[in-house]
């Protein structure tokens, strides 16, 4: 089978056996698999991964649609015990840690992992099941209280998600502001009705709280200049590499820093089914499998939101 | 009067006049001034602090010792009437922001900010009720359960104030550890009932409640590989100048940071009162305020701990 693989001379298709079921894995037939932010930093030597591709899946296996949970734990460790399987030390994570991932023709991935996804979301939303599941996530950790002001930082595929869900839960808020560079990408946000801003001229402050979507080292240094005292400030973007950050300010005004990660799936394929959030308008573009080395490209180019591949 | 300023040239101790009383604030002589790292931060330019220097003030006023908080607040914003007095945004900071501090003769100061100190608390003690105060804040964003496991970052003066406090709630813990670098520091906290580790050999990980008192930017990557997955860190330590530091687990492990600063001064005099808490052994050198730039350079040497400035 074809795999977009992460090796020592970069991003590149190989030809590699078809995966094996084993007595706890199954081997699903991948119908779509996105390109994340993730996967593009992974490239840069994020996480030092080695291996295929692709952590946004949706696969077939017999006859049904499935969507596939990342983190495969142990199942057995006390922090999984605790419920804390996303977190599960000797974890691997599809794609990113220790696993080839779905950027393929088939994956293998434990059956405990699997959601079957219902008839009434499309193929191409059924592709975002992952990241929409880590962008509701945003609000587990500080789910902002009635007349609270928040505001997103970043117009990237996973601002852009979380912009979604932010737009979703504005009639209970104070303020909902998304905060961006581009006019195309801030006008999804704004057809979902949310308000929006562009960053080089946004000047309000005293939020209750900030959810840092940048992508970008420098975006907590702004999100820290953009939230009240003892305000919240939700960490989304992970990058490779050090950020060069004053953390004077969290201190001075006791910030509440949370990171954020993945999410809760079953969720996610409730709010598509339900057509809360369609994340359709965010793909721009489609490729085959065979030309996945052109759609990594792409998925790099600025202004390019998500770059599905397809069998 | 004498005032141990920070000037353009340096920290020198001028000859000023006496503050006078204003309708709402009031002049306090001054018994004893302690010197913290926040002022040798000050000095190499954190906050850019031009004035006298000095926020750890214990004074006399109408026959009664006073202690007296550090943050002046304008009492009538949101901000405050929220109750959020320590974070009023056109607060001025004793020695610190915008208001001469009290290493000096006399201190101007709101009336409101004055605690009177019991006669249960000796002079000495009562010097620490400020960083006390603030050592005792570390535990209100973030109160361990019963049977949490707490790491404490640091052995400096903060650290340590923090450690007798760790000390004075171990019992319902399931661990309870504070690391430095230094023998006789930790001793103190050591005779106080807390276990102790060097830094350099220190290896156990998996914290729910890691402090960062360490007043240094490599701390905070040190707290984040002692905490746990959706553990809490906080942050205890500002320096001047920006921190490099991988904010990536942060995001990956979903952990909480948490800023602390000030704290509730009345608790702090009261802890003192009960005898809860007894800060002296941290006492390294006391000096005349005349003395007061050796009093500085004494404090800025390694190894030295509480250095306080008495008439």
């Amino acid at each position: 089978m074809k795999a977009l693989s992460c090796t020592d001379r970069g991003v590149e298709l190989l030809d590699m056996a078809v995966p094996e079921a084993t007595a706890s894995e199954v081997v699903v037939r991948v119908r779509s698999a996105g390109i994340c932010n993730t996967d593009l930093e992974l490239a840069r030597g994020y996480m030092h991964f080695r291996g295929v591709l692709g952590h946004e899946v949706v696969g077939e296996l017999d006859g049904h649609r499935v969507a596939m949970e990342i983190n495969c734990a142990c199942g057995r460790c006390a922090v999984c015990r605790a419920g804390g399987r996303n977190h599960c030390p000797t974890r691997s994570v599809l794609g990113i840690l220790g696993r080839d991932g779905g950027i393929a023709d088939y994956v293998r991935i434990p059956a405990d992992n699997l959601h079957t996804i219902p008839d009434s979301v499309s193929d191409e939303a059924a592709a975002f099941v992952e990241p929409l599941a880590a962008a509701l996530h945003a609000f587990d950790d500080a789910a902002p209280r009635p007349g609270d002001r928040v505001c997103l930082l970043g117009d990237g595929k996973l601002g852009l998600l979380t912009g979604l869900a932010l737009a979703a839960r504005r009639a209970d808020l104070g303020r909902a502001v998304a905060v961006g560079r581009h006019a195309e990408k801030l006008g999804i946000l704004e057809a979902a009705g949310l308000s929006t801003e562009y960053e080089s001229s946004f000047s309000e402050t005293g939020f209750d709280l900030v959810i840092e979507a940048t992508g970008h080292p420098s975006g907590l240094a702004r999100a820290l200049s953009l939230v009240r005292p003892r305000g919240t400030i939700i960490l989304k973007s992970t990058y490779a590499g050090a950020a060069n950050v004053d953390l004077a300010p969290l201190v001075i005004h006791e910030i509440r820093l949370v990171g954020s990660r993945c999410g809760d799936f079953a969720r996610a394929i409730d709010v598509l089914a339900k057509g809360t959030i369609d994340p359709r308008p965010l793909i721009s573009a489609r490729y085959s499998l065979k030309d996945a080395e052109q759609a990594f490209t792409k998925a790099s180019e600025p202004g390019i939101l998500k770059v599905l591949v397809l069998p």
